[in-house]
């Protein structure tokens, strides 16, 4: 557990979230003053600033400001090698998505207060409002669960596979480098439809889950899929004698089990929610089981609950999806877990999370030995004098969260019109934390480092001796039969570049080829091709002399062999963790197999 | 003209805004009562709704409250054939923005309010303000460029080619249909860097608009680029006689110039400025030129402007600029229009926009004509009944706007920090009117209605005689093999659904194969691929048995085959639609020479 909190730690100096005091002398100035990078607490400043005189010569006075260059808590910018492999998650998870029948959707990153109003219990404190600027009131956006709901509702659509990939927002405490913001992505995948037979579609989102991780390059002891199912919870509070207006505070309870210890958990049923003990004592011999045939079937004999309507139906529906994971070969990824409830108000069947290494806090089992829990935003600073801005990241106490997560939900839509009460299963993946711990990977093995920020292929140099024009338009020209040619090519923006400085910036950015022109070579309608990287005595270390005519399809012919090595020579170690970083191999992690439990 | 207003007007009506009233009890309601969909003006009405009490069962009246069921103004969603034309288009341009060595930001979809403030002039009352709940004071981005200087600003970086490809926000009065929204994409790419040669970057951003269009399929009759420089408009106005502290407000009004008369900017020069009517006159004698070298050529002669300091300069790097254009083969789609002036303060050199057909209104010259303009905003709704919720999509009086724009700005880096005063050179495409402009050329073609959303390759079906089971498990098995070898396939989620029903959900997705699982033929390891739509009479009108083992190779090799028909031999109507949309290409359009000038 050190070596993955301080590998964290490290990755968290790599996203760099620097803040820097500007001084202004006015919003408008266009010179602004300069003090040297200071770290601040963003959080414990206020700002302070004049704003602009109507007049083009103010006379009064203009008071010197100051404010913090940086990006608003719990968001960040998203850069070279981190945008790059971001994008190659996205791109993973998307064609998955589309493999599956997926078609998009794109709603807006806010909607209609109304529309958010009552749908996230009580984390709706979490919404970001937009300002009153006279005319609609509006927030931003906090899941794509709801939006696509009152997309259904809108439009005359019976059945759908939507997939969507944007960003949703929560006012909520961050934790930047596990990947908790405030601002993040989240993959969704949701079939809607009301002519379906149960647990169909059910089936093929929880496939989606082992395909996503797959083909990200995870192998199926690095994740697991932790399922229960909402008439199980229900029945099984109503066979444990919890009265009705009870079940919704008692699940939330028990949902805290991947946190804290049940000795916690029972208190807070008995003593904050008024629970017969007698009650709690009956849940535990079920919310501390977890399994798969082997609990459904004991459940399924268990004659209590068979006898409870709702129990009954939960378990045969998971007898059910249990077959088709069976028939899918991807049964062996799930935890049927009693104890998983989730917070959201709208699920009603099905529900699961995805969870890995570190998805629960480091510190969960130590605090179930010391029954002192942490709880979250009550740090004392003074021992974490590193955290900054009320960012989490180096918090044991705060884990990176399950990595996926969704459910059935059947009656979301008729909440907006029930005109269309179409029922809904979905799963949304929780990119960032996907992201984070695929770069911790990826440092740990020393692979990161090598992910290229741009594709360029070619960078197009010229050399020359005495009287030496610098060749600008030459290699412009170059440069355009390239581009046409769908090649990814640069030159240097000097008039009179020279040639180390080219080489530099083609070895900087890890570009596989030269081309180089020559005056007298040029001449010959001829120009050079290199390869970067080539050893010493190496029989084309200093290039080879093709016909500038058909430099494109050369290029091309070099770049195919270069990006397949099996049909071709060559193979540098550069080439061989590109194609690493392409498919997002990662080693095989040890697992902590009790991980959010 | 009256033809694209009319198809403007249908393609708004396939956009679809129907804005739906639905009654609620209270918001937490699971069931809401139903009213039948009218349209409304969403504006005009006020919500009322009662908040849930805090008890479970409360005794307080619940209030019968109503809201509109809608996106919020200016918005939209992106749903099936619109997403996938959408996207294509994104995927095209970021292909050319990797192609030029562009490597991705993404920066957060709200700023510190410091952050924006004072950037844009006037239009900063269209920025969209988060509530105040705490915490820091941000805003929503009005445009891509001041958060990549922000990060400039940041970050140790000297110089980069960065793109983005995001959503920007301004409360301004839209045009759904036009494109002109209040949450739109920008597509930009930027050169930031301090130690390049004069226009060598700015060439090659105007490169990359020319070879955007061309991707997307425009011939380049189809767009120009209009281009001006910063210098050489505030050389010209001094040469003219406008003193210092009018140049701003003067520029501002020959910006106007594309879409008022010039008798109308003069008289708001003159009246409205208190320009001297001796130097707008002089104006006149510039602005009203447009062209390439020859105009060049002509104001280089021109003795009282290149006495002017900064005009000569910039004429001079006109000069340059066209130069490297000729390197590059586009110069043929520039006109030098020295008319050209743009709103935006932070620009200090080259300045572009590009246009096309239906840029500017369709009335612009019936109104230089008749001198009566129309006002923006102030549209007589008794003569456009149709008109929703303010939008102006079918106001003649709007017309599309530019399609891409943008410029040098070599100061704003240095508005948040002088430690990196990095000039850069950008340009921004305006997705949304590209898809507009795109989508419309199409539904002219007839082509839209092909564009499939989803991208199934396969629909797996069984059939049987009496005691049919449905074979679900054995066509999920089906499935699962075609997913693992990456082919696309989608099955019935019913347990035993009907022949009919199954074709009838593989050709409404236009759904090229089906792979159909008979008792008789699965017992024997056989299945059959049918390719849809044969006539009748073709040989494998029934389908082709093939192994179950082999299944997966089979159906890629007729995919490969069908989709590239050059190397085969099929090649139906749907298919060369297909490749239609895929190369995005358009019919050359007859282009009105003068649009927007």
């Amino acid at each position: 557990m050190r070596a993955s909190v301080s590998l964290l730690r490290s990755a968290r100096r790599a996203i760099g979230d620097r803040p820097a005091v500007v001084p202004l002398r006015s919003l408008n100035a266009r010179t602004a003053g300069f003090r040297p990078i200071t770290p601040t607490i963003p959080h414990h400043r206020r700002f302070s600033y004049s704003h602009d005189s109507p007049l083009p010569d103010s006379t009064m006075p203009k008071e010197k400001v100051s404010f913090t260059l940086k990006t608003p808590k719990g968001t960040r910018d998203w850069s070279g090698s981190d945008a790059l492999l971001r994008d190659r998650i996205f791109s993973t998870i998307s064609e998955v998505f589309k493999r599956h029948g997926g078609t998009a959707l794109d709603t807006p990153v806010f909607e209609l207060r109304e529309i958010l109003a009552g749908k996230y219990g009580e984390d709706s404190k979490l919404i970001y409002d937009l300002q009153d600027q006279g005319g609609e009131l509006c927030s931003l956006r906090y899941d794509l669960t709801v939006p696509f709901a009152r997309w259904l509702a809108m439009n005359p659509v019976s059945q759908i596979k939507r997939y969507a990939i944007a960003k949703v927002y929560r006012r909520d405490q961050p934790a930047v480098a596990k990947g908790r913001m405030r601002e993040f992505y989240q993959c969704d995948f949701d079939v809607a439809g009301s002519n379906f037979d149960p647990m169909v579609p059910d089936a093929e989102i929880l496939n989606i889950v082992t395909e996503v991780f797959e083909e990200l390059g995870w192998n199926r002891e690095q994740f697991t899929i932790k399922i229960n199912h909402r008439k199980i919870l229900d029945g099984l509070f109503e066979v444990c004698g919890v009265p009705p207006e009870k079940i919704r505070p008692i699940s939330s309870a028990v949902d805290k089990l991947d946190k804290m210890p049940w000795a916690d958990v029972r208190k807070e049923m008995v003593e904050e929610k008024g629970l017969d003990p007698a009650a709690a004592d009956k849940i535990e011999t079920y919310v501390s089981r977890k399994g798969r045939r082997e609990l459904l079937d004991a459940l399924l004999k268990d004659e209590a609950l068979m006898a409870n309507a709702s129990a009954k139906q939960g378990l045969e529906e998971m007898g059910l999806l249990m077959d088709y994971l069976d028939a899918f070969g991807v049964l062996d990824t799930l935890s049927f877990d009693l104890s998983l409830a989730r917070g959201l108000d709208y699920y009603t069947g099905v529900i699961y999370e995805v969870v890995t290494e570190g998805s629960a806090p480091a510190t969960a089992t130590k605090a179930a030995e010391t029954q002192t829990l942490q709880k979250s935003g009550k740090k004392d600073k003074s021992k974490n004098p590193n955290l900054e801005d009320d960012d989490r990241s180096n918090d044991p106490s705060v884990g990176v969260g399950s990595i996926a997560a969704g459910g059935r939900y059947d009656n979301l839509v008729g909440m907006f019109s029930n005109k269309a009460q179409i029922p809904c299963v979905g799963i949304s993946f929780g990119v960032d934390r996907i992201f984070s711990i695929t770069k911790a990977r990826m440092e740990r093995e020393r692979n990161y480092s090598a992910v290229r920020s741009t594709e360029v292929d070619v960078f197009v140099m010229a050399f020359g001796g005495k009287g030496f024009t610098g060749m600008l338009k030459e290699r412009m020209e170059v440069a355009k039969s390239l581009w046409k040619a769908g090649v990814k090519a640069e030159f240097s923006y000097k008039v009179k570049p020279k040639l180390p400085q080219q080489f530099k910036a083609a070895e900087s950015n890890g570009v596989p080829f030269a081309v180089i022109l020559g005056e007298e070579e040029l001449k010959a309608g001829k120009v050079r091709i290199k390869e970067m990287g080539l050893e010493e005595g190496h029989p084309e270390k200093e290039g080879v002399l093709v016909d500038l005519k058909t430099l494109p399809e050369e290029v091309k012919a070099r770049l195919a062999k270069k990006n397949n090595p099996t049909t071709g020579a060559s193979g540098t170690a550069v080439t061989e963790l590109a194609q690493k970083v392409e498919g997002l191999n990662v080693e095989a992690a040890p697992k902590t197999e009790d991980a959010g439990v």
